[in-house]
């Protein structure tokens, strides 16, 4: 592939992303996760609220519980560190109430701002991560049981857990798993759905030869059929609630 | 510092990220866009849904009605190309709609995933341009008029801008902002916002210095002064109601 010298090492790992469920016994030492944070930190944040906070759960019984609150997904307990990702507005409550400025929040625009600074941060949390030889994986599994997740974190109103993420030294390696065609994501000038039944029939064959040949976990299906099996039914329709409870708006 | 040892040639890159909104006049050859949108794609995905779609606009006159609608950004104008993100559940319609299963998606939790997965996206994408010397920022302002930009690039139903994104050939170099102090961000086990009193009156010293001494556009102000002025008014309260009519939704 003649692109070769359009691949800087941070494309490449980028492009090499696979979820990490699998882990040494290593641990990470405390000044790495440092620069792992402060990387993360170096992520733009909308006009620079920096409406995010960052739970790290070392504590093996919490660990413990927050995987039987995320499915019980064993590889929380097994990774040598949780960590929660919360949109956080409250620091901006103490920031704004050093000059006696009531904080007029209350927006859903706010609650996007929140939920996207909270994932630009995580994509650079985890990106820098896999630099230094971790990998991890999101667990949206926390958002099964948020306020069970918000109380075991004592997370005050205002600030509301996103999703979590394991992180480690991997204890397995697999292969890249194959993303949608780029010409079905990247439109030019206006979108179009034009191509979208090719696109997908063409990713539904490549999806299925990676499902059957993969080394584990193998089976015969394709990514619509996965899809339409995943969105056959609601999911945690407990979120608006949630939500609302944490002092966040939907208006 | 004894920390160099940790810093990857990535989490440099993110520890020096900046804004650009100046830049030159040079293009970006479409296969470096190829490898950036493919490293973008490598991010995770929830449950490898995939939901968003990135409309890259050339043409100078949508540039310039998207420079309009955005409180009139003069770097929408100037950049060589223009990306909106769009958190996208129209594609999974298409997916799931090849097996004749009703889409279940319409759930608060379905809104928070694409608004996830799109700044997952995102944050890649920006980060794997930076390694190939390309600056840019984000444009939050699309959200001032989001029906209008959403005509303009015909984003049907389910597809909804999220933010922008100017990119191209730094035409300007300024200091990275200091952020949040990291024991501001970074929690251990629980939450606590003991020491955010004390942590904030030291950030504002650090911030105001920051201000006061950089190279374009210094001011005399704190941080927490920045914050308060900007959350003393509700902003885009638009944002319920376009949502809605794009086929999201919020309950």
């Amino acid at each position: 592939m003649d692109n070769q010298k359009y691949i800087t090492e941070t494309i490449k790992l980028m492009q090499n992303h696979r979820s990490i469920r699998k882990f040494t016994k290593d641990q990470i030492p405390k000044e790495q996760i440092v620069e792992i944070v402060k990387a993360a930190q170096g992520a733009a944040t909308s006009n620079f609220v920096q409406a995010y906070s960052l739970v790290m759960v070392t504590d093996p019984i919490k660990k413990e519980q927050l995987s039987e609150l995320s499915n019980h997904q064993q590889q929380i307990i097994d990774a040598p560190v949780f960590f929660v990702f919360c949109a956080d507005m409250k620091r901006l409550e103490f920031a704004t109430g050093k000059h006696d400025i009531p904080m007029q929040y209350d927006t859903l625009e706010n609650f996007i701002v929140s939920i996207v600074d909270t994932s630009l941060f995580a994509e650079n949390f985890l990106t820098a991560a896999e630099s230094l030889g971790y990998g991890g994986c999101y667990i949206g599994g926390i958002r099964n049981n948020p306020k069970q997740v918000s109380d075991l974190l004592n997370l005050p109103d205002k600030v509301m857990p996103i999703f979590g993420m394991t992180l480690g030294v991997p204890a397995e390696n697999h292969e890249v798993k194959p993303r949608l065609p780029i010409d079905a994501i990247l439109h030019e000038n206006e979108y179009t759905t034009e191509n979208y039944q090719r696109l997908l029939d063409q990713y539904d064959d490549i999806f299925r030869d990676y499902y059957k040949t993969r080394t584990s976990n193998a089976k015969d299906m394709t990514w619509t059929q996965t899809m339409a099996t995943f969105f056959s039914q609601k999911k945690r329709t407990h979120m608006k609630e949630f939500v609302e409870t944490k002092g966040f708006h939907l208006y």
